[in-house]
């Protein structure tokens, strides 16, 4: 069989499952959750066994340790799938609730219910704990998935759908519901993205370059964020200690990761008493400084910034610094060189922090508090498929709610529309 | 200038200016739409006199008297234009509103803050009418809108938009803030679809081919109907006289339009007794049947259905009948042949109420109503910039709250991230 009709099988078959789930109840949902969570337990041996064939084609093809890292199953892994799946399952269902009912003045009782989206895509890189979360998580929100995982991680991947899709049937439903595109080649991506009759939405997940290349190819709509160009920005009066702290936390904690600091703004008035001692603490963990010209004169380690260091996305330790006028001038920086991702105001000022709450447009704006807060556990939505930085639909963190949508419900008793 | 400057340079002014409009306070977005229905009401011949060169060359080339119909700007038009404006005036402004406020454990106070999309793209075809109302509903939601309106109307809507970038800035705000591509060539459109960096939404109106042509050259988010295949099922034991108004109303009381009932199916068991009244009503009214083997066999006048009446969006005077073993058939026949579009069950039975209200996939499923109240004004929204029938951001009619998504603010003292 073709790579093609391979696929559009696959999405067929997927979309005729996606009403069946959006049938069942959330018991039956969470039986197969459970179900997944201990045949995942009872056969680690297996899934690390298949893991391996993958660690020895990587180490073949001697591909970075960083990816394999990130391609290993350990026992860890594996925990850390099977409390993920256990915690979705004691979430609230999205689907089903009614909002938002009003009695029209003709009597038509007009509520809107939540429905899931049906199809989903998700496309990944080498993670294979992507493969249970993300089917976790789509499962509980009554969705059908597509999953199309790195090349690389093809026999972990395998692994651990077979046990999903047997663990489906013992909870009753098709194991259809969640399918793995058991293809290699990359072409297989672009088939999928055409599918936009089978498939309601995509959500990528991994580097920029895989994230650009399925919003450009993709005829689905996707939810996506390129980058996390991510600013804390002190302002004239902020408690410095505050600062330093939210500082700190939001480059070092985890420096790879979308939600970290990538450029601290500090006014001019502070900036003399702040980057010194910020700047030891930097560079004590170990962070290289690009600064603009003020910056450099009262920091002897700093290197000058580029004009590409404002844009970037280092995802390690590193931070562009610029000493700004005033929050107008912060506010400009952020959105010239922002990623729409997250920012942080770091200030004592009731006026400034309302401001720069309504008027910088990224999906999470702080005050206050560190940028490591985007995150769908961190704001309370129990759980996070993705962060979206474009509007439509979703713009943040992702949860249960972000992979439904909702119908209008009309209840008459014979109403008819007189003109 | 090329066309493509030209657009680019709107696309980029709208941008800028969707920064501005977004921090507008509601009381001056309203006083722009007082303004706007102000100008319009004094320039009422100014306005005539344009859209008559637009009617004198539609003439000369033959347009159908249908289109000419709704090129035409009559007194009757302007009123509606301006009552319309007054109204959305007098919505409330969705924007800044918070919602789903919640302190996480470690005290962080996490709220959601409606926000405006940005920048929205209006491709609409011959009525100007078009122009001011979704212009309005723009400038409410806090958005810069683009629009490219048919290019038999360039007169008419040059006229529109000049008097409302008076308005705007007598108002206080920028007139790049609506805007109108003053170009009749069509590859404006594909220039417009390929500015996904500058416009946030795409919303056609018009005909299927209007539609399908932007969904598919489109790099910018669309929301979008193609057509409606409404349908009404009747069920067994349901009240016939209920019955016959609302598949009567859903059907004549404005057949032309996208939530009017295109295909009627009925129970076997109720078939004979309700079709021959059904039919003669139908037949009074000029309503020309296409039924099933069945139906045809109790209506003598009806004529027989093909394959593709089945899918066909008549927007006329005529109607597909097919009569059905029970409710999972009339179901089965919506999935295959439907639009997602609008619903409605007849019935006097709880579960099957029940059952069709969460079974049925569309945007809009009814009990005991027409199809007829698929619509924003009908269902409460106050507004309706159009109608969605795919998931993603909105399902169904779409009001001032469509046009809106929301951010995540987070208000902390201090907060940091342990792990």
């Amino acid at each position: 069989m073709s790579i093609e009709s391979t696929i559009v099988q696959m999405a067929e078959a997927a979309k005729a499952s996606s009403f069946e789930i959006a049938k069942f109840s959330s018991a039956k949902k969470n039986q197969a959750l459970y179900n997944i969570a201990e045949f995942l337990e009872q056969e680690a041996s297996f899934i690390k066994n298949e893991n391996n064939k993958d660690l020895i084609l990587a180490k073949k093809k001697n591909l970075p340790g960083a990816m394999i890292d990130r391609l290993t199953i350990s026992d860890s892994t594996i925990k850390s799938m099977t409390d993920g799946l256990r915690e979705v399952a004691g979430l609230e269902d999205p689907v089903g609730a009614i909002s938002g009912t009003k009695i029209r003045p003709n009597g038509l009782e007009v509520s809107r219910m939540r429905i899931p989206l049906g199809v989903i895509g998700i496309i990944y890189e080498s993670r294979p704990n992507v493969t249970v979360d993300a089917a976790g998580l789509c499962l509980k929100a009554g969705n059908a998935v597509v999953l199309r995982g790195g090349s690389e991680a093809l026999n972990s991947n395998r692994a651990l759908t077979d046990l999903i899709g047997k663990a489906l049937l013992k909870a009753g439903l098709p194991e259809t519901v969640i399918q793995l595109v058991p293809v290699r080649d990359r072409a297989a991506i672009n088939i999928l993205l055409n599918q936009h009759e089978l498939i309601d939405l995509i959500i990528p997940r991994g580097g920029e370059g895989l994230i650009r290349f399925v919003a450009e190819n993709s005829k689905i709509p996707v939810l996506k964020h390129y980058k996390g160009v991510c600013h804390v920005y002190v302002d004239e009066g902020a408690d410095l200690e505050t600062a330093k702290n939210i500082c700190f936390n939001s480059k070092v904690q985890r420096p790879g990761v979308c939600n970290a600091m990538e450029t601290m703004l500090v006014h001019k008035s502070v900036a003399e008493e702040f980057l010194p001692a910020m700047g030891k603490l930097f560079s004590d963990a170990g962070v290289e400084i690009r600064g603009c010209l003020s910056t450099c004169r009262i920091l002897a380690n700093a290197k000058e910034a580029q004009e590409e260091d404002w844009p970037a996305e280092y995802l390690d330790l590193v931070l562009a610094v610029k000493i700004v006028d005033d929050m107008p001038c912060a506010m400009d920086h952020i959105k010239k060189y922002g990623s729409s991702h997250t920012e942080t105001i770091v200030t004592s000022d009731y006026k400034k922090a309302r401001r720069f709450v309504r008027e910088v447009d990224s999906s999470v704006v702080l005050v206050n508090a560190s940028t490591r807060f985007n995150d769908g556990f961190q704001l309370g939505l129990g759980a996070e498929i993705g962060i979206s930085t474009s509007k439509l639909h979703a713009f943040g963190p992702m949860g249960l709610e972000e992979l439904t949508t909702t119908k209008f419900v009309v209840l008459g008793d014979g109403q008819i529309r007189e003109h």
